[in-house]
């Protein structure tokens, strides 16, 4: 073949199999996304359509690829969790990482205008992702705590801080200070005290992030054993 | 910290930093793209509009990333070439990795409607990505000609496949069957002969790919040395 | 510092920490031990004062590194199994793959005078070694089994084998052929009917390999647990 | 096959191979070698045995692999190259990392009693290993130069340092702060001045290590190149 003398350079291919027998989970995080928001016009602490469309760029990747059977997503990150059996792909890193990541981002895009539709793109943002191994259920189990109760901390300082300032007219580094070393049950109290808010009340998807669950179900054939 | 108990699981977060001093490349590949290319009437054996928004896609992540030096496309794939000292996020694979793919499909979404202003896109479309390292410029150079005789010769094939079942009305099997084993100098004269094509008139995006290359300004203070 | 100009050719040393919470298995096997075995006249088809050796390179791994719960030898091949969260330098695979093949080749070399009293070393042997990482106990007692069933396998083989080269004065070439396809039934029966051997009697070390146990003492403190 | 069940637990290990075109040091290091010195009354600041010794063992491993072209040993180290080319084992990190070391391990026990006649050997040492890849020649000639350079400054701080201690009856902690910040001139000095040493007298290799070289021998097949 004509380009025979070239293809020496495949051999610079090496392979990149993942432990068999071990969890894949694949986060997904917003690059550059706090000017993101802004130049979008987030609202803040929290904007719906946002946290949608993060949901609804998952919802995609879930749909697509079978052996995802739990996602967790908060802010503008994604979490996805695959069997430990999997043979996707023969469990080759680069090619799993790409593909979950690519559909994330090209559907967070391709869904944006139902969701913002009143607000143009100004330009496309794009994510980063990594694959991190867990060997056992317990470790997996760990993670997604480790990352709601991350959803749990962020959401409350947010909530407190934003508060200072869209409705104290504190300015963003008063409003720092202000917070700054205060416990759990100090930013309850200044929400309720000074601005009437029942942190406990506001929506879910705000203080405990986003679960997606594949629902598997009986039939006559042997179903897929639990995580 | 509240959550400290969790955070133990990051310590199966593992370094990946990929080899100091050798030239990296990241190509990127359509995934599923025969399926997209029919849902999308991509015109057949090229699509210019879906060429140019590939070169559009790839300026966006050259823009961005100043240590790529070169990048080459052709059909549904592009290969970036980054600067054997880039010291991009401290060179972890999957950061580079994820990053310059997420941004190539999140423009490449973004830069649809220019491109296709009279089609819809009918779903997200996604690729996947690998980053291979090459020691030497040798290397490098075989690297780009290889992706580009295999332009050719996909091309080549492809133009006179296309001829038999456009204009001279053969079935694809039978096309398949009357190019088999023909070589180059039989396809130029079948296109030549039956279809008057003269192959080397055919635009040169076609039949060479597309090519984007950073230019160096010279200034008072040293510029980058040639690859 | 003098040499500081050159100590950037450290930084092309990467990380190559193992993952956490995974069984590590060390395997080490001879290299080119048919030679070896037969320079040095070692008996067939078991020589015991060899497999004696292997145990006492194996122990003297085992007595060094304290994480190593567990070893298995047969022939001239041993695995060594460590705790699943052991943090021995840092779980750096070069470091623990070398240490623990330098100090059983060592070991190896400086025991061979005890038990080759009469058999002088002609040259250095020298063994090879990997490491596979299990997430689950499961996977490791079939790594075990595998081995054994290896064992058993090989060993019944062997000692049909060399019954017909030794005693029934066979031709290497006339023995495999005899054994060629032969259940495992049939060869029992050939050692018994034609040389008298009940293979159940043999040496359980040749027919079982060896296994070495780290013995946990109850104590006031708490123990590591079991595996 | 009796053991089918079990062989599942091979796709457990992973392939390892290095990226082709890259040249491999292996450096092997002792392991508790200062203990050891001390166990075998080494002599101080160079025990001339010792060193052969490794270079001896270090002899046996370049005999035994054609693709190692160079190696460089000083005190308890010793690094190998291999061609950028080598196939050696298809590259497998694992299988070469193991194999020199084995080898340098056994040789060393194995020609202990040659070079030191009158000490016995009390217990196995042993050694660690590792690879690093370098892209270019360059980067393998700065590695040398870095490791000789170590060389240059540990030998020229020993010497003063034993000076002072076996001659001038100085503490060893009261050596330490005597040498502490002085720079490479002053430690010339002190040895001429206070203890008659010419250090440029002293035999080359305390101060410059060992360098083992394969000679090519000029025949009618094309030889390999130089590195």
């Amino acid at each position: 073949m004509a380009g025979s003398r070239y293809t020496y350079v495949k051999k610079f291919e090496l392979p990149d199999n993942l432990l068999p027998g071990t969890y894949m989970v694949v986060r997904i995080d917003g690059h550059g996304f706090h000017r993101f928001c802004d130049q979008h016009s987030f609202t803040r602490p929290n904007d719906e359509r946002a946290l949608k469309l993060m949901d609804r760029a998952a919802q995609s990747v879930m749909e697509e690829y079978a052996d995802i059977t739990l996602a967790f997503g908060q802010s503008d990150e994604y979490s996805f969790l695959l069997r430990k059996d999997t043979k996707m792909h023969n469990r080759r890193q680069s090619k799993i990482l790409s593909l979950l990541l690519s559909l994330f981002t090209s559907s967070y895009i391709f869904h944006w205008p139902k969701h913002f539709s009143d607000v143009e793109l100004k330009y496309p943002p794009s994510f980063d992702a990594r694959i991190i191994l867990y060997p056992s259920s317990q470790e997996v189990k760990d993670y997604f705590a480790w990352r709601q109760v991350d959803t749990h901390i962020n959401n409350l300082y947010n909530t407190a801080f934003w508060a200072l300032v869209q409705q104290a007219g504190e300015s963003t580094t008063q409003a720092h200070a202000l917070l700054k070393g205060t416990q759990s049950a100090q930013k309850h109290e200044l929400l309720f005290s000074r601005f009437g808010v029942n942190y406990n009340k506001i929506d879910a998807r705000f203080r405990k992030g986003s679960v997606l669950v594949r629902e598997t179900q009986a039939t006559s054939t042997p179903v897929r054993p639990p995580l």
